[in-house]
């Protein structure tokens, strides 16, 4: 084998500046906090760790719940923690479908052996609620699961009808809160949801490779009445929960500096306070979209339904998108997102999400693509800047 | 809810000589690598970073293979990842369990529907070939399975016997490397093995979060062909590897830091290179085990069978298991395992893997726990030190 060491050099990816669908930008208190010394996954002190780390989940979440942990996998990890845990082979089970990720709970659903009942609606609009009471109607679903914030449109899907169609209908409700956890005001138990599943590298602001999930006392009767074993037994929350917080037995080994940065991304959200964390994301994204509107840009999302950290914005007419992205990046050092699928070298997906939601990097975005934009001959109206600067006029 | 966000204090994990059955103690290099500034997973500097890990696991694994990469999930994740993949519902598949990890197996095998064809030995010895074709005789098994290195007991397993008994049944030879990869000479090409994974926390010394994987040609062959979806979205290699190695299609958002570390972890191994490698793993151990042995205890394991990383003592007359692990970490902080399953209370595990692997560990260890017996009242002999020393002259 043709092999040098020598041929590796010292790590250096460079530093971005973090607008995409994800990673967001890290701060540096999660970057130090992940590199303290490793400890065992059994070590009294990584224990305490442990459990600071679930109350201040529970504080995110806004629950009580007490099977309030981080998966050992990443976004899409917790997902498929939530359906291989909660639903059972021949189990019927609603699927809301308006972008990628609701269409990727339907591929699990339908992996595990549940009998899918998908609901859709267009991508970029958000789930009628009228057109799943219509689906559930006749049916014994055992779980209704839906997107509040579909990454790949931007669209903010509203809850609180959902979850009175799925009580109504005595199954579970599952919200996927991968991108809208921490950026969004999603309380649990007030909201009557029974499972729910994030991903650390969104609005929390902690490298990708955990998932915060959540599960409240109804799913965890289902979970405790299952007749059938979990298909998967990394995932099996019946095990990993009594390492979390039960009699501590070893299921696997955490992931212990991965824990150290979650725990420190936490701790920035409770000294922030969820309050003035929620009207942050909504103040830049305002600023964000005036100023794009401003140019002469148009979002894809309807006003009102909008995500305030993932904004999809219509490509302009006569802009390239990779080569607008490639400036971005290259000239810029920013990162946003294209399209997914249909949507595909028709949006950009900017995000705003928590560290990254700042106005410094509004201010940069707007003003780097509008040189990028008229550099490569694209007409853009003036005052983007002063549009966003008037939406931080009535405080910050 | 009741919640202050000054409850919760700056991380202080506290330092560890983690001298158990894994994690190791991590190089400081590697916890640098980590705290780097966090990039997007689609980012062309990630793709870099992503191709260069890839080669250096290549060079671990001693191996071509091109699906060689580290899964998004520890140890566990691993093994699930070749089970969920190689197998499908009905299939047959011989496991050989001569511990905690090839019960885990038989466990994984059971819930995606496989037909489990056991072959055991007791815990603390090695599987025999002649049981393993045997078992096989008449049969048609899909995949034949084994742990190399038994972190429950510290048996070392030969691999020659049961690749060729795996080839002559037609069936894939698949080897637990959790415990044995970076500190066992391992080369998959050579001996035949089709499928391989491992932790990142033992022998390779970085954090958990990852698992090393490694699928030959023939694994290939038989994920291509299946009837079946595999029963994981997450952990799908026909979709995973396609974002490692192909048309780089996003699938799940890769944990970016992790792999900064990763990367570190196994430049370090490349540059100490793989025979020094070993050869320290082998120095260590047989110091430690002069050591003990001097002091009048015994290993569990025969010699011969014994891993260099993992050492089974048998905890002497009259010692407390639980108080002196407690002195041990309360006085000396220093980290050893205990006995799991019928081995609870009877063994100890000293790990020397990886960066734990070394001479000032072993001393420390050998000195702390003399002091630790003596002091408790257990009669121990004189002589452990120099009996280590003399281990050290033929060369360091």
């Amino acid at each position: 084998m043709s092999f040098n060491a020598d041929d590796f050099r010292d790590l250096d990816p460079g530093e971005r500046v973090l607008m995409g669908p994800g990673p967001s930008d890290v701060p540096g208190r999660v970057l130090q906090a992940m590199a303290a010394p490793c400890i065992g996954h059994l070590d009294p002190a990584f224990l305490s760790i442990m459990d600071e780390t679930q109350g201040l989940l529970r504080y995110l979440f806004q629950t009580e719940n007490a099977l309030t942990i981080p998966v050992s996998g990443t976004g899409s990890a917790g997902m498929e923690t939530c359906f291989v845990n909660l639903i059972e082979p021949g189990d019927e089970v609603v699927v809301c479908v308006n972008g990628v990720f609701g269409t990727r709970m339907c591929d699990i659903v339908t992996r595990v052996g549940g009998r899918l009942i998908r609901v859709d609606a267009q991508w970029g609009e958000t789930i009628d609620p009228d057109a799943v009471s219509h689906a559930v109607k006749g049916k014994d679903p055992k779980l209704l699961a839906v997107v509040h914030a579909e990454t790949s449109t931007g669209v903010l899907q509203p809850l609180e009808e959902l979850s009175r169609i799925a009580k109504e209908a005595g199954a579970l409700f599952l919200v996927d809160m991968v991108t809208s956890l921490a950026g969004l005001d999603v309380a649990l138990d007030r909201m009557g949801i029974d499972a729910a599943y994030s991903g650390t590298q969104k609005c929390i602001s902690c490298p990708p490779g955990l998932s915060p999930i959540s599960f409240s006392p109804a799913a965890l009767e289902v979970l405790n009445n299952r007749k059938t074993p979990v298909i998967s037994w990394y995932l099996d929350m019946s095990m990993v929960s009594n390492y979390w917080g039960g009699e501590r037995k070893y299921h696997h080994t955490a992931p212990i500096n991965m824990v150290y940065g979650l725990r420190e991304a936490l701790r920035i959200i409770a000294e922030e306070g969820l309050e003035a964390r929620f009207a942050r994301h909504s103040v830049n994204h305002r600023a964000l979209v005036a100023g794009l509107e401003a140019m002469g840009l148009s979002m894809l999302v309807a006003e009102g339904e909008r995500l305030p950290m993932l904004n999809a914005v219509r490509i302009p007419e006569g802009a390239d998108d990779l080569k607008v992205r490639r400036a971005l990046l290259g000239d810029f050092g920013v990162e946003i997102g294209g399209g997914l699928g249909d949507l595909a070298g028709k949006i950009w997906r900017v995000g705003l999400m928590g560290h990254s939601s700042r106005r410094k990097n509004v201010f940069l975005f707007l003003s780097a693509l509008e040189t990028i934009l008229k550099g490569q001959g694209v007409k853009v109206q003036p005052g983007a800047l002063e549009a966003a600067s008037s939406e931080y006029q009535s405080g910050d």
